[in-house]
C-alpha cells in the first residue's frame, strides 16, 4: 500500500474491485492504479455509470429479465410466441440464447440456481410469477435452459416436478458434444449423453 | 446487449470497464452484470470511491509519487537517506521496490517511459523536478529502476545523459538470472546479461 493509513483511497478502491468475480488483489490494485493514471473524467464517468446503475436497469415484473421500464423488451415485444417460456438463471445465459436465435417464445429468469451448500433455496428464486405466468397465458411449453451443471441439473429436476401439476410440456436443452467436438477429447459423461440423445438419420 | 438502444445503462457501464487493462469485451460485460446481480450498495460504494479519487489522491511536489497531502510520506520521513534518489516509472514500482526493502533513500516517479511511437517524449515526464531536487538537496548518488523493457533501457540511458553534467554517480539496477532461476529456462540475452554482470566469489 502507498500509505499505512486505514484509510488509503486506493486501498479502499482496490479492495472494492477485489470483489468482482475473476478478479484477484494484484489485478484489483493494478485496475485502481489505472484508474488514477488515466484523465480523471474517466473515474468519474466510471462512478456516474455505477452511480445510476440500480435506478437505471430494473428487473421486468413478468420474467425478471433487466430492462429500462416496468416490463423488458422481450416481453413487450408482440411478435415473441407467447406459447413457449425458456428458464435459464442468468441474464447473460438469455443474451447468449438470443445470440444463436434458437428460441423464439419468451423468458423467465430465475437469477439463481438452487445451491444448498449455497444457502440457495427454491424461496430465493422468483418462481411465484413463474407460476402465475404460466397459469394466466396459456403457456403449453417450457424448455429449462439451466447450465449443466450440479446446481443448474437440480434446478432442472426440481422445476420439472414444480410445473408437472400444469398442463404444460416441459423440456431440457440437449446435452451432448458442443459442435465441432472431437470424440478422441471429449470426457465420458457427455459421450455418455452423447449416445443416450442419439437422434434417428 | 440486452436492448437495441444506445444509452443501454449495461452496455455503457461495460465498455468504461473495458477501457481497463487486460479487461477484455467479454469480462467487461461480466463485470458489469456482476455489479447489477450484487447488493446495490456495492455499485453506490465503488462509485463513491472513484468520484472522490483524484481529489484524495495527490502527487508529491517533491517526487510525484501518490499521497494525500502536498508531499508524500516517503518525501516527508526523516529517516529516509537524503542523498540517495531512486527513479522509477510508475508507483507500483516504487511499491515493489518497498516491499522488497533494498532501498532507503527518496524516489522520483517518472509516470511514463520515453516511447516515441506513443508520443511520449522527455516534456512528458516531469523532469524539471527531478534536476532541480538533485542540484538542492545535495543528492549525489541515482539508481535508474526503470523497467528492463526497450522503453525503460532508452528512458536509463536518456536519463544517464540527462545526469551527466551533474556531480551525481548514477547507476542502473543489475540485470541478470531472477532469483530461483534455470540455466535451462532462460531467454538468451539475459543469460548474456548474467555473464557480463557476473561479480568476484
Amino acid at each position: 500500500m502507498f500509505s499505512a493509513k486505514p484509510n488509503d483511497p486506493i486501498a479502499a478502491l482496490s479492495a472494492l474491485f477485489a470483489r468482482l468475480p475473476g478478479i484477484g488483489e494484484r489485478t484489483a490494485m493494478r485496475l485502481a492504479f489505472s484508474c488514477l493514471d488515466k484523465d480523471p473524467e474517466y473515474a468519474r464517468a466510471l462512478a456516474r455509470s455505477l452511480q445510476g446503475l440500480h435506478e437505471q436497469v430494473r428487473r421486468c415484473r413478468l420474467c425478471a429479465n433487466y430492462g429500462s421500464g416496468d416490463i423488458c423488451a422481450i416481453c413487450a415485444d408482440p411478435t415473441r410466441q407467447g406459447s413457449t417460456l425458456c428458464i435459464v438463471s442468468r441474464v447473460p445465459d438469455l443474451l447468449a440464447i438470443e445470440r444463436s436465435q434458437s428460441f423464439r417464445g419468451r423468458y423467465h429468469v430465475l437469477h439463481g440456481l438452487l445451491s444448498p451448500l449455497d444457502g440457495m433455496g427454491p424461496d430465493d428464486m422468483s418462481l411465484e410469477p413463474l407460476l402465475a405466468r404460466i397459469r394466466q397465458e396459456g403457456i403449453n411449453e417450457v424448455e429449462v435452459a439451466t447450465p449443466l451443471t450440479v446446481s443448474g441439473e437440480a434446478t432442472a429436476l426440481y422445476l420439472a416436478e414444480l410445473l408437472r401439476p400444469l398442463d404444460v410440456d416441459v423440456s431440457r436443452i440437449a446435452s451432448g458434444m458442443p459442435h465441432g467436438g472431437e470424440l478422441e477429447y471429449t470426457d465420458q459423461v457427455t459421450l455418455g449423453r452423447a449416445f443416450e440423445g442419439r437422434r434417428a438419420l
